[in-house]
């Protein structure tokens, strides 16, 4: 059975992560894929329960090391669970959010060592890696704003100072140009449609090399 | 101010644990100890969220790295919100199960790395040990029945294989082996008043050196 490939859409809060993900499965589909749509934390029944506890806005008091572990659990289970059989299956995973945010977010921002970050994602990931990293990058004063208008409260980790989220965005950009193959950054200030576009290009580039290395 | 004292009763499933720690605390609080009781996985309201997660029968497809993390994750918590307060502010802090059970479990048992093991619990544990392990020594078989008896349903750690009980029991007497300063062995097929006198003889010896620890 061919494999699939696995897509992350990531970035700032209220990028436009989760629209543009359904852009994207839409255009998939549409050329017959078969596409899971799936998110972190989360993804997986254990996953979900895990991240209700990490975004609990009642229990602020939670230490970075806790948080850590807990996503890295729920990334266990995740690839474990999830991902790795629908890639087995040929089937193309779109996850919104993955290991780079723990990066951005506990490291970068949050400042735990990068040390203690990637041995957690190392053991949580047990080899695995997804083949693009779709970084929508904007200004996290924007992405509240466009958070806002969505209606929502706040949860505890969208409550962050503005600091942590422009530290968690320089993470992001960081690592993109320490990977450029396995990292793109899109421009998340432009209109819905554009910023989809971009994306769709990325997607066309990856479709071409899945389908070359099958044919190797 | 004066440092406290960390004791943990660990051991197999339904061997008394829970019963001798309700004993062990009278007799220290007699004295005039501020007792603290806490237990793992749990110990702290986020804790205590990760352990219904861990525990929760309706998932058995939990792997075996998402378990390992969310017990660090819970102890991390358990450590930093509520074990090194008490401890700086010279309580006695009991728990009903610690980081040695994590040894017994999921390595000796369930056949995780050691190195992984000792990874995230290092990391969880940020460097913190506890004064004394009581380990309650049973016959799986036994400690089984006692747990029936108590008449509440089995969670989803207690409905493993016997086999797999077996493993733990020996890797706890291993670990008693391998660091006898701080493991003491227990007959806990005796009837309950004999095991909470050889508990106790363990908290006066623990007490008097606490007591020389601090005169010094
Ligand atoms: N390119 C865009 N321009 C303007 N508004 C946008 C754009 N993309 C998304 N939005 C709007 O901004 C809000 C946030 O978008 P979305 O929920 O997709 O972001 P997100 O990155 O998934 O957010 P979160 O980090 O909270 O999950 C929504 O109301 C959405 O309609
Ligand atoms: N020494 C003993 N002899 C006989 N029965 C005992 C003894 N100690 C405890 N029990 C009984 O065995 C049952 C299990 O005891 P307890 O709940 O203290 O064990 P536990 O180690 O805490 O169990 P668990 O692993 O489920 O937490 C209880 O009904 C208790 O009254
Ligand atoms: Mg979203
Ligand atoms: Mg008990």
């Amino acid at each position: 059975m061919s494999k699939g490939f696995m897509l992350v859409c990531d970035g700032s809060n209220g990028a436009g992560k989760t629209t543009v993900i359904q852009g994207i499965a839409d255009y998939l589909e549409q050329q017959g894929y078969d596409v899971v749509l799936t998110r972190e934390p989360g993804g997986t029944p254990i996953g979900e329960k895990v991240r209700s506890v990490i975004l609990d806005p009642s229990t602020p008091e939670m230490g970075s090391m806790t948080e850590l572990m807990l996503f890295g659990a729920a990334r266990a289970q995740h690839v474990e669970e999830k991902i790795r059989p629908a890639l087995e299956a040929g089937k193309v995973v779109i996850s919104d959010r993955f290991d780079a945010a723990t990066f951005s977010f506990q490291h970068y921002a949050r400042g735990i060592d990068l040390e203690t970050i990637t041995t957690i994602n190392e053991l949580a990931l047990g080899g695995f890696k997804p083949d693009m990293n779709l970084i929508l990058d904007l200004d996290p004063q924007l992405g509240l704003q466009r958070v806002s208008q969505r209606g929502e409260g706040l949860d505890r980790l969208e409550d962050e100072k503005m600091e942590f989220l422009h530290r968690a965005r320089e993470g992001y950009l960081a690592q993109a140009k320490a990977d450029p193959a396995r990292f793109c950054v899109i421009d998340a200030s432009q209109d819905k449609q554009s910023v989809l576009s971009d994306c769709l290009k990325v997607v066309d580039a990856l479709i071409a090399t899945n389908r070359n290395r099958k044919n190797d």
